[in-house]
């Protein structure tokens, strides 16, 4: 496997075997690892010094299923730290068959050009393509496919992106060719436009065979993890029929649906929005919408959805709980087609739902419309942050720049990136979550709302969230998509029976624990290096004193929980190294001593 | 002594007795104490838990000509750090014969009211004021004077500060009535805005009796003190024939004058805009013009000055150096008057012009307008600022949010906060001054410009700076002006005589030296605490590379250099105490060690 390094400077393509210590790193790992190394923390967000990296995982392109995300990595410009987002869709398995673990853009080309890069056949081209300049992401697609072919994998950046919002994603395309599979989050679309890379094209035709050391124990591992995903009644039912937005009903019930710019944790038209809503919906109008959609080849559970209009014509997809609620009840919107209509636009434009509905939510609360107002909020992304407009500018910088420019005090954000859907103030575990995250306050760092626990009592929440945001961290860094974990989270043996399998290994199954903690170290420290500290772990103070109707929970989580979170014994792991070697014997005392 | 506590909660007002431990303290150092004992560091800046502190120092009040500044601190809305900002004028002169070393105004009222505290004849009442909602620096003056006399005290903010912008300053009346004397800086204005506190008027009819305990040694020492003051060319007549403006020409002839948003180091109109042209301007017109204008009563350094129109009417008192650039130079503008009148409108909204200066250069770098254009500059203070438009809110929150909208790379602060008028990569002393200051980029913290070094060095810049902090630092704390430093600052003993004479100690003179350390770590711990780390410590990225046309210098001062700032025995002060308690015989083994 390789690292396929592109130089923007000097517009040189460099493919580099990925090193023996770093063969099982991917993803978010992998992310952390090259930060590290060669990266400055202090580095402007949107220089030269930075660095985009787009990884997969070590098991990707085995035909394993969920195990093939994309993950998108860089210095954030939204939080000053270290980011990584990840998203599925059929990038990483054909980045596998061209034998590329990850791509790495460096430098700044110093002409205003606008660059594609183009992995054809074993053979990397970066190509001057202007024009894609300015194009919504839809159009990129439909461009590249016409041009290179529909057996092509697309990684794209849209207007947003160019523009350097820290609200723009990467969009990566599924199995139709459709870029709408995000890896929104951190402002990381806003790196690559930095870059002046519009757009990556990956066809289908190379020829890298991934060696597998074991076979036979790969085969029997698969099936065994295939097995356990279908016996999971969240991965094979709940996820697969009603996709995330199964949990909106649940998230209002506990009062923890943000409403209003986080003023209210349940909403009057929730109903209208819900999982059970949605999935009517998409049966009764048919057509071309679709629930248990697979945005990967061979994922089984399939949690995404396309989502039709009347006509039975496709308005987005997919469309999932946290746009649900950030671009509806967080503005006072319950209307699904609408929040779809919504959705592509953000899509289109390259931008993440989460982080501007939150900004249009600050926006709101400072009365440049009002909350509900549907033709106001479309404007505001199709009018106002598609023509750069200065309202554009603010809001397409995201939540916490909003605020701050309107002068508004509730803000829902964590090291200056929004929250996402959970209120932490009733799902109490999230407090720690957000709080904590070396990525910002970011939902996919570990949701607690699945754990068999009150999620109002304030004990107890760090540890859950932490052992969450553990397992995620090494779930993440494997490449897997973070819906196995309900199935496999406590069940390392499956994950650790496929690298073994795949790299000939004897990893004891503690090695993926060790293996999320070391992850999480490692970013944690690059944000010491970039300048975040503990004061930047707290959640805003408003959450704190600031009681939220109707359960009129605060977030009351003793501070000495916050202060412990990295401070005790649970993170001694000196002696793990992520390939496996010379922990051991270490791994099995600490096994006899529990 | 007293200090005044004013609850904005409750509306109750105390009058607390100095403790002990505090007596030596005022300004700078009393802030830093109070901040530290009392608030938050995670506090939000314009929540209720921070405390807006007016301080004076322990020699105030005493007819010692330069030592009645009156200093502004809070946790910075700008920095997120500690903040203190002095400024001249009467209002510590009038606190001092009320007994009041220093006004701590903390809480917040729930009602959206408009509040004026008034001090009169030793009482002391917060009244609803709403008639000065709203109103502009220079109107809150005429109007409080007129209904409370002339010879009264005001300190005022103006609508900036009620909008909470974080340009916001706070301003305080000269010897005149006229409310141009302002804590400009870090957005102070903004907390005392938070506060809803309006303005202070302070009457000229209190008796307390300044106790001084060696009446005699103290007269000796004053009259001592007043000499060196005169005798002192700096001192006795380059600030007072052309004030800090006399910088101007010396900076641009260095290459160190920023001009167009710092993309140039001198200035094709510098000639028109400098010392000698002002000098010579007030000299012509004559009228209301002024040079040799003193803010406070009994400064014999008189720096200020009152900038005549043709007509000879008055424009502004006074016009500063910074200003002359940042709202000159920087923006491309060589035009005194244009200038003042800027100036005076920024006074009356209540706006730092140094931090709008550069949020302006910042935009006219983005194209918002040309480098030049008056009247776009002009309209975007007094259309859009005022007015509270989208833009105006954006200019108003400061230069950094200002490029972070706008997507500039080239934004000239530190912690958030613009630099002032010394370009750091030509004069390399200020990018130390403007890096590791706990207040930010901020000039007042240490000037090296004077120092006799090769500006273009990097060598020995590091010490330099860190010792000037040290001195200013100590000075600010004691209520002194820092245009006596070129005077005092290398002759401790006056400044330590008076303090021995009052307060019938036996200090020794390097107890100046111990303070001002104390202090900055103390400023540090706080900064700490509120997550400001070794990475904020640092300039932009930008001019560390780019260089500066004409001297085409960059900052290269070696990173070991910013490394060791803090980090050296330079700072072993472990036995000291403020008020001298304790360390006597340390700093007698210190001497003999030297």
């Amino acid at each position: 496997m390789n690292i396929l390094r592109v130089n923007m400077n000097n517009r040189q393509i460099y493919l580099e075997p990925i090193p023996e210590q770093l063969m099982l790193l991917g993803n978010r790992s992998l992310i952390g690892e090259i930060l590290t190394n060669e990266v400055p923390a202090s580095c402007h967000p949107l220089g030269e010094k930075n660095k985009l990296i787009l990884a997969g995982g070590p098991l990707a392109g085995l035909g394993i299923s969920s195990a093939d995300r994309l993950s998108a990595g860089a210095k954030s410009p939204l939080t000053g730290g270290i980011k990584e987002a990840n998203a599925g869709g059929i990038a990483v398995q054909y980045m596998a068959k061209h034998g590329i673990r990850a791509i790495i853009i460096e430098g700044k080309p110093n002409a205003d050009s606008t660059f594609l890069l183009r992995i054809n056949n074993n053979q990397f081209e970066l190509m001057v393509a202007e024009e894609l300049k300015g194009m919504g992401n839809y159009e990129v697609a439909q461009v590249l496919r016409q041009k290179y072919g529909e057996k092509t994998a697309i990684i794209t950046i849209g207007p947003a992106g160019e523009k350097e919002l820290n609200t723009a994603g990467i969009f990566a395309s599924d199995r139709s060719g459709i870029p709408s599979r995000a890896c929104a989050r951190g402002g990381l679309g806003a790196v690559m436009g930095s870059k002046k890379l519009k757009a990556i094209v990956i066809e289908n035709n190379g020829d890298y065979k991934i060696p597998v050391v074991n076979m036979e124990d790969f085969k029997k591992a698969r099936k065994k993890y295939l097995q356990v995903l279908q016996e999971n009644p969240q991965t094979s039912e709940i996820y697969t029929k009603y996709g995330t937005a199964s949990a909106l009903a649940t998230v209002n019930k506990i009062g923890g649906l943000p409403t209003n710019n986080y003023r209210y944790g349940s909403f009057e038209k929730a109903e209208q929005i819900n999982g059970d809503t949605l999935y009517d919906l998409i049966e009764a109008r048919g057509g071309e919408g679709l629930h248990s959609h697979a945005c990967m080849s061979g994922c089984i559970i399939k949690c995404s959805n396309v989502v039709p209009d009347n006509d039975g014509k496709a308005i987005v997809t997919p469309l999932e709980f946290e746009t649900l609620c950030l671009l509806g009840s967080n503005l006072g919107i319950g209307d699904i087609d609408f929040t779809a209509r919504l959705n592509y636009l953000c899509n289109d434009l390259g931008i993440d739902t989460i982080e501007v509905g939150a900004a249009i939510g600050v926006a709101l609360e400072a009365g440049v419309a009002s909350f509900g107002d549907q033709e106001a909020v479309y404007d505001f992304i199709d009018r106002d942050i598609r023509n750069n407009t200065l309202l554009g500018r603010v809001l397409g910088q995201g939540a916490a720049m909003t605020g701050k420019v309107l002068g508004i005090k509730r803000i829902p954000v964590v090291k200056g990136q929004a929250m996402a859907a959970h209120e932490p103030r009733a799902i109490k575990g999230m407090s720690i979550t957000y709080a904590m995250s070396p990525m910002g306050a970011d939902h996919t760092a570990a949701v607690t709302l699945r754990a068999p626990v009150d999620h109002k009592d304030p004990k107890g929440q760090m540890e859950l969230s932490r052992q969450i945001q553990v397992t995620v961290a090494a779930y993440d860094s494997l490449g897997f998509c973070m819906f196995v974990i309900p199935a496999i989270g406590k069940q390392p043996e499956h994950a650790v029976d496929l690298i073994n399998a795949v790299y000939g290994l004897n990893l004891q199954y503690d090695w993926i624990e060790n293996y999320g903690k070391k992850v999480l170290l490692t970013e944690r420290n690059y944000n010491k290096l970039a300048g975040l500290t503990d004061a930047h772990d707290r959640l805003p103070e408003y959450m704190l004193e600031e009681k939220l109707p109707p359960s009129n929970a605060v977030s009351d989580i003793p501070l000495a929980d916050y202060e412990r979170f990295w401070n005790d014994e649970f993170w001694d792991i000196k002696d793990f190294s992520y390939n496996g070697e010379g922990h051991n014997d270490k791994q099995d005392e600490h096994i006899s001593n529990c």
